[in-house]
């Protein structure tokens, strides 16, 4: 049983902060990746995804076929941007947009194989070789996205295309796993998580019945890839199958308890999982989930909602392992957290979810973007070093500035479909209570009739007004980080009683709420069990953990201390800086530069004025030293 | 023209401090490595040395040949050894080790081949594969330190037959690098300085010929090695040969302004160009090796004196990257170091060489060695964090305690042989005047006649009392760390002015020279360019760095700052402590534990006392937190 179900995708009109990003999306990232998979785009290194799609229809009708181009997983750039291109039709129609789909979605369903088997890369050729490496080759990955994709455009548009063929595609993958009772268990998750999406929009059961088999059947046997391994002669990067942790399949998933291995795998998974805990109420299940929700949260996440703190296999590292230079902190597990925790909120609905979605997305997801939409940062630190980053051996990963698209992109194409589908995120309903799970100005409209306009200039300002057509309940918010907050409802102020982190208020049509969260910056404190922040404070805003900037600070921001006493001095919004933001400004010290290496002369400090911006705008003024976590005093 | 003369190894004889190592490896490291190297010890994997060496003599003699055994570079292990029993038996006689070390001597001779050729490896088999592999196959490497343990035998013992077989061995390799003209450079350097102590110790010319011929050709063609690797069907590790900067190959040395690549390699390569350059008066071969040195110790240098920052490649890292946790800081890299000062100290008598390599052995060489002369650290991190330390992907070489010997150990008998051989570091002379560049209590004898006894309980007391006998001038050296000092000769109070960090005191026989340095503890802090030292501080007391143990803290070191402006109290010598040693008592604050991972209230902090142990001393109680780098206040 859900607690919150979710709402359309073309429930949502948004305006404002998210509205902008959203345009970003629309005007610069779907067009730009659309060139570049028809290798047409400046730039970058050839896709090949439009040639493979029709390679693998001339192979499958005997016409002569060029090669397979790119990574194994290349189909799944297609799969994201239709699903990207599919939320931005349903909220804003694009005649030439919805042309260019249909026309990518007819030449996909022309590379699906009788059987239903949809994967250019062994279709086009190596036939025999399907399904004998689920543990690289990524075929339940891709057919997990174009699942999504399809989900995506047949809410959008109508349109079922797509979704039919996906049908005929999760048939196939169910005769062989089910029917036929092939062993194994994705080496990516994905398909887990769509498959649930299948289920609900095409209404067929064996995708759920799948979903489950994929996900209960994972670790019980963790020797499976090594069996597999033994049995081809062939691989893709030749990953070492013995590593359980990495695959998160060492025990079967209900008996796991730490976040381990690929973060972006690992929060696919528990997507999936808490996804199908809630669909089909299963407490064990949903206690698996809050455990490794809880290794996550409470010990292997960054202030800015980033996971995955090492660059090895891109992953989770151990408990309070989060250095700030050489943090891995992907874009894409940032996004896949968002995922996990709206599921957790189909479970339970608990503020303490919205609060990661929003650290997560305000915070990481948008630093993946540069201002211009051109270009991005799959990796995150916290702390950037000119002159150490992006060089010494162990930094090689921590860019000083986005780098352009590659040629197989998953971070931008990911960031496109979530901002895109935004609404989904920051509402939900269930009967005739709707929640407001994040605050994004627009308009909603939910399926029990009830309308909802939002009015903010939230993460800036944190006044949010909700102006009510219908009547019900709306349940909102309180973030964790408002310790003071009033709310007033036309006019009048109320006192609502907290529920697990949300306020729910009647209302009936006509009716304005307006919400007054805490705007004043705040320092804050990492545990003391993290060794690479002892001694330091971050500076926060609502949402927005700052960043301190070379830019702002004469170009060395390492000597900087900050007095977390003093006041801090909360800027106009100047629509000039950074395409529009608050910078903030800290008293603190800079330290005088010392004579040599190391010194018995305590450092000379000189009190001074310390800037922050948004830890989301950072790295957009070329290459300088940024820090989020600061020294004290 | 050399500013300062080595001693004989025969001319020190040490107790205090020194001596009390001297005596571990004397009864400890020696006779446990020789077992080792017989394959007679206990715990340890099969060294192979003796046997490969027994096969290399059947392999000439047409006789049937076991295999060869183990690394590439094995053979340098029995050189190494040869070398620390050379020192001991110079210190104290013992017929049984020298019989032992003249077997061994006789077994490597009957290993040479008849063209002067000597390497187990490619004399047992793959014969035609000598010299085709300079990058990776170290026949160069095994070579120098066998004449390294040649020299030091024939000046110890009087004994030449090893001395013998390697200036044979280096005849071979003079008519094929010089009069036959065969290309290359040392793939790792260290013949270039046990070159020039066989130029000086047999008075060959030939050997000083080649010493500058490989110094001055490294570089000239930086694609020495790939052109190598091309002609080649076979290969050791698969090194790539292009990365010129890990090579030191990049330009010739003389151009060379950053110390760069694998630590050990790089200050053996310094030493042996500074070792030319003295011998050979070559001021624009000096001026590098002074580039280098500064590279080394204003940028590229931890407190401790250790080197090689990064674990990729045991490597330097670019200037500044210098993290505590993830530190290589390998053990034989801070013994090179010394090696290095103690050549620049024969270019330019200047108390900055004496400071480093008092700094690099009382820190890291020490560090090296568990107490009961048992259990070795390779690597040297100034920060343990059990949990992470030797478990995070990034932390797997930080281990929290000394593992035992490795089947190819390098670090510990290279730590054996520095430690015998300390004199030769403590001491130099040159015509009247004896330079004292370490106090090391003892007795020394100098070749001009005159005689010192140093009595001292450095480093944990820092009265040094010289009594002289003969006559002449003692330099003594005045660390840079002791801003307060008094000299006293026969009981009065003297000044003598300070030139380049070394006093000079005209002495006759019977005199007694007092020196007092200031043994107060002092705070030392790290220039703001080190990003992840800013805002801490360490605390030393004399040459030593302290460390903070969880075993002298209640477990936890993370949640603790110290408080510089407080007295930090110095402890009464315990004899039962770590083998005897001195605690420091500072005043700080303990963070009490937060809850969650971040939280905007600030921390409360308990003032406590909180102590430090020497750095060298550290891990010899199971493993605990470990830190030389505190949060302040």
């Amino acid at each position: 049983m859900k607690t919150m179900e979710r709402i359309s995708p073309k429930a949502y009109r948004s305006d404002g902060f998210a509205g902008k990003y959203q345009e970003l999306v629309r005007k610069e990232m779907i067009p730009y990746q659309y060139r570049v998979l028809r290798d047409e785009a400046d730039n970058t290194e050839r896709s090949g995804v439009f040639s493979n799609y029709i390679n693998a229809g001339k192979a499958l009708r005997g016409e002569k076929a060029e090669p397979f181009y790119g990574m194994v997983f290349q189909d799944s750039d297609a799969a994201k941007w239709i699903e990207a291109a599919a939320y931005s039709l349903a909220a804003v129609p694009d005649s030439e947009l919805e042309r260019e789909t249909d026309e990518l979605i007819d030449l996909i369903a022309a590379a699906q194989d009788e059987d239903g088997y949809l994967d250019t890369r062994f279709t086009i050729s190596d036939r025999e070789k399907r399904w004998t490496n689920l543990l690289e080759a990524h075929e339940l990955y891709c057919a997990g996205h174009m699942m999504e994709a399809a989900c995506a455009y047949y809410e959008s548009t109508g349109k079922r295309k797509l979704l039919d063929v996906m049908e005929k595609n999760a048939e196939h993958i169910y005769r062989r796993f089910i029917e036929d009772g092939a062993e194994g268990y994705p080496g990516h998750p994905e398909i887990e998580l769509a498959l649930l999406k299948m289920y609900r929009a095409a209404g067929n059961s064996h995708c759920l019945e799948l979903a489950k088999h994929f996900i209960d059947c994972r670790g019980v046997d963790p020797g499976y890839y090594e069996k597999e391994k033994e049995k081809r002669d062939w691989f893709v990067w030749g990953n070492n199958p013995v590593d359980y942790d990495y695959q998160q399949n060492g025990k079967p998933v209900r008996e796991q308890t730490d976040a381990t291995g690929h973060a972006v795998r690992a929060v696919y998974l528990y997507t999936g999982m808490a996804d199908l805990a809630s669909e089909t109420d299963d407490r064990e299940l949903f206690a698996a989930c809050r455990r490794l929700w809880e290794s996550i949260v409470n010990k292997r996440m960054y202030i800015t909602g980033g996971i995955g703190s090492t660059v090895h296999g891109e992953a989770f590292s151990v408990d309070y392992d989060l250095p700030s230079d050489t943090a891995y902190s992907e874009t894409c597990a940032a996004i896949g957290l968002m995922f996990f925790a709206s599921r957790m909120l189909e479970n339970e609905v608990n503020g303490e979810y919205g609060d990661v979605m929003e650290q997560a997305f305000y915070n990481t997801v948008l630093a993946g973007i540069q201002l211009d939409g051109k270009r991005f940062f799959y990796v995150n630190p916290l702390e950037s070093l000119p002159g150490i980053s992006g060089k010494a051996p162990t930094h090689r990963h921590a860019l000083t500035t986005r780098p352009g698209w590659y040629a197989c992109a998953c971070c931008p194409p990911n960031a496109s479909r979530l901002i895109s589908s935004l609404g989904q995120y920051a509402y939900g309903e269930k009967g005739n209570t709707v929640f407001c799970n994040l605050y994004v100005s627009g308009d909603v409209t939910f399926s029990n009739g009830m309308k909802l306009r939002c009015e903010t200039g939230y993460p800036y300002d944190f006044e949010i007004r909700y102006i009510v057509s219908g009547e019900g309940i709306i349940g909102i918010r309180i973030p964790h980080w408002s310790e003071k907050y009033t709310i007033n409802k036309n006019g009048s102020a109320i006192s609502p009683e907290i529920n697990k982190g949300y306020v729910y208020i009647p209302v009936s049509d006509g009716d304005t709420v307006r919400l007054s969260l805490d705007g004043t910056p705040r320092f804050v404190y990492p545990s003391e069990k993290i060794p690479a922040l002892s001694g330091k404070t971050s500076l926060c805003r609502g949402p927005l953990v700052y960043c301190f900037e070379g830019a702002d600070n004469g170009g060395d921001v390492i000597s900087l201390s900050v007095d977390p006493a003093e006041e801090v001095r909360v800027g106009e919004y100047d629509g000039e800086l950074l395409g529009g933001t608050r910078r903030l400004t800290a008293k603190g010290y800079r330290r005088e530069p010392q004579k040599g290496l190391y010194s018995s002369s305590a450092p000379k400090k000189t009190p001074c004025d310390i800037c922050a911006v948004p830890y989301c705008l950072w790295g957009n003024r070329g290459e300088n030293q940024m820090r989020v976590w600061m020294d004290i005093r």
